[in-house]
């Protein structure tokens, strides 16, 4: 079988642990049996070994999202968007891929799916069965559907006459969503099952290519818009296998603290006894002191502080749009940084980092048009390169980089440092030149 | 007339923004006539002034509280203690200094004052009506007495008859302090007219003394207990001046919130429409998001993250008391300092501070023995010594401060750097030696 996770969206609904570079499904916020805790990402892929244990599976991701998936997954195959699209792009590039680069054949099925699921392992087990209603020709387009626990206005349903789809209705009012369940409809779980050659023919409609390569150039012609309405809607040939258990989409805090074993996560969390029903999660290394608190979530991170009624977290976007704050902390390749202070006067701005390299990693070799940089390492040793000139450093050392010098810092063991970066303007991540040599 | 104010406690249950360092009330939280921030020592010395334009005004404080002292109020004469006790050996120690250091006549009367009292200004022209009972030989003790608005269970109460106080009732129960209105008792204030001689007969009894100097050395001896408790419940003559205005005390988040004219505070404060009778302070530049909160208060600082209800906000006590971190920002005489990162890992600790000089003003000359320190000038001029040699720093300029090494550093301008220290241990602030020269 042939499986395309499909890894999407910022998810500004887990603000503040979720961000542009770290999206929900990379948070490591549930544990696995063996009480660890891991990602979305780690956990259906776990879950996808298991029930199939030779299964292809590639993720189709933006390229902001390969350094975390490195660091998340050993050894996945990825298909890069070109540019943030939507579900029918996305699934598009990846039949290109497994039709040109993989050289799999036009009537081969493969099938695609949320990274993001929160399901029990018979979930996984049935994608076999969903493949097969397309591979052996039964159907067109094979779909997971779960049994509605509730009315819920947020799912889309599908209505189904002995596993043979009937219709479709996206988001019903409640009222209506009480109807759909008493005709046995079903919760779309957004898992697909196409052949290639399908897929690639719906695409033909919006652009041409012989290779891999011309899609991904013509990548933005292709319509912006979900699999699900350029395609599914429209095909009478549709099958679908129903999936009894547990099924949840955990992009609300309210929904994902119902999943949380533990009430407090982080270092310094101090809950009174008067507080039911609450959630305190801090990333932070300053205590958070919660009092009388009913139904509430409360997350602190380096990105902001979050407080608001579990229900009421189902509703932040609005709010959490208006921040126009730069990333405070990133997971990248060679490790991660926190941002420790910020600060932009006019005609100077200064930007303090704590930085910690893994051992055998390093920064690429680099230089800054608007700023200079003063290391003071903390912990580990490494060598640093300056304008071509390298030097070993460990805890102690200080490095002063001068605006436009070249430099890069190898990491020998791990190594936390301090970067102090002074310049003008807004010190961004973007002024980093890179040097290929 | 002579005031002595007392300053005292750490006020925990301020907490994040009171710690050991900052008392409640150095906290500018509430505006004054012309919308500018001022801290309750700020608010009642403004009214004192202007109630007694030519009254003479003493802080009586522990020496911790020098420098935030020194920056709030222009020239005030301090008494310190050598050590936190209570109101009676504070007051003891006032009338000494009254004595010995000013002068005055064993006969003068003084008044003894919280500098923490919430009122309008005519409670401080009643002060004058206090001292004239006790000065006009009519009482040995003067009172202030608010009358209530509600039956309190955290007040003390004063029965009285025309003036004449009969008996003290300290923290009743509701339905006991109930009785009291309708007996028409009084709320009291706190504040005492006695005369200097008077005062120090009292001290007598444990304490020997023929100057400052020596009550001063044996502070200790004097009863670790309330004027109110030692004093004023043994004393038969004691009258009472009734104040019907405003009196609160401003001393949890839920009384104090109350008076404050917005409901946000800080840079980074997003509050949705559905949140109702909240405050959110935010001290913190990473912003804070709240949906949905009912009679809550948010507190973000250096130090930590409050979330409570408003009512809970007077409970906090137990849950802060188990809090056990280095205070994270500063007011100093010199300026103030953030801790921006602190890391303790075996062998080695790092902690990152921003530093803030006033021009004119100088960090001490000084060395540590556990540490090594860097700092990165980012902002102004100033002129550093280490081990004797002098030389100018400005924006970019890094200086290295080996372990044991003699440094201070004077700011020119006002000036602004990043201290990164490397040693062991806490890397506490315990850690300097001063060199007087």
């Amino acid at each position: 079988m042939n499986i395309v996770l499909l890894s999407g969206g910022s998810g500004k609904r887990l603000w503040p642990l979720s961000n542009n570079t770290l999206s929900k499904q990379f948070l490591k916020l549930l544990k696995n049996e063996h009480g660890e805790y891991e990602s979305m990402v780690q956990r259906v892929m776990r879950q996808i070994k298991m029930a199939h244990p030779a299964t292809n599976v590639f993720v189709s991701c933006n390229a902001s999202q390969a350094d975390m998936l490195q660091q998340q997954l050993d050894a996945v195959e990825t298909i890069f968007e070109p540019s943030r699209r939507d579900t029918f792009p996305a699934i598009v590039l990846a039949a290109a891929y497994l039709y040109y680069e993989k050289n799999l054949d036009l009537h081969e099925t493969f099938v695609a799916c949320p990274i993001d699921t929160f399901a029990e392992d018979e979930y996984f087990q049935l994608l076999a069965k969903v493949e097969a209603l397309v591979s052996s020709e039964q159907k067109k387009i094979g779909l997971l559907g779960a049994l509605p626990t509730y009315p819920s206005e947020k799912y889309g349903y599908i209505l189904q006459n002995k596993g043979t789809v009937t219709s479709f209705v996206e988001k019903p009012p409640c009222d209506k969503a009480e109807k759909l369940l008493a005709e046995g409809a079903l919760w779309n779980c957004g898992v697909f099952a196409i052949k290639i050659g399908y897929v690639l023919e719906h695409a033909r409609k919006y652009v041409d290519f012989d290779s891999y390569e011309q899609l991904y150039e013509r990548y933005d012609n292709l319509l912006k818009t979900s699999f699900d309405y350029e395609v599914v809607e429209k095909e009478p040939s549709i099958g679908v296998v129903s999936y009894g258990g547990v099924w949840k989409d955990l992009g609300t805090w309210n929904t994902l603290t119902e999943e949380m074993e533990s009430t407090s996560m982080g270092q310094e969390v101090l809950v009174s006894e008067s507080c039911s029903n609450s959630h305190v999660l801090n990333m932070l290394n300053i205590p958070v002191v919660a009092q009388d608190l009913q139904d509430m979530v409360v997350v602190a991170s380096h990105d902001g502080i979050l407080v608001s009624t579990k229900q009421g977290s189902s509703f932040l976007k609005p709010l959490v749009e208006q921040i126009d704050l730069r990333p405070m902390y990133e997971q990248r390749r060679w490790g991660d940084y926190r941002v420790l202070d910020y600060m932009q006067a006019e005609g100077s701005s200064s930007l303090v980092k704590r930085m910690h390299i893994k051992a055998g990693e390093a920064l690429s070799y680099q230089y800054h048009a608007q700023r200079s940089e003063t290391w003071i390492i903390v912990n580990g040793d490494g060598v640093v390169t300056i304008d071509g000139n390298t030097s070993e450093v460990s805890a102690g050392s200080v490095v002063q980089i001068p605006r436009e010098s070249k430099h890069s810092l190898f990491a020998t063991t791990d190594l936390d440092f301090i970067e102090v970066q002074l310049g003008t303007g807004e010190l961004g991540e973007e002024d980093i030149t890179r040097i290929i040599e």
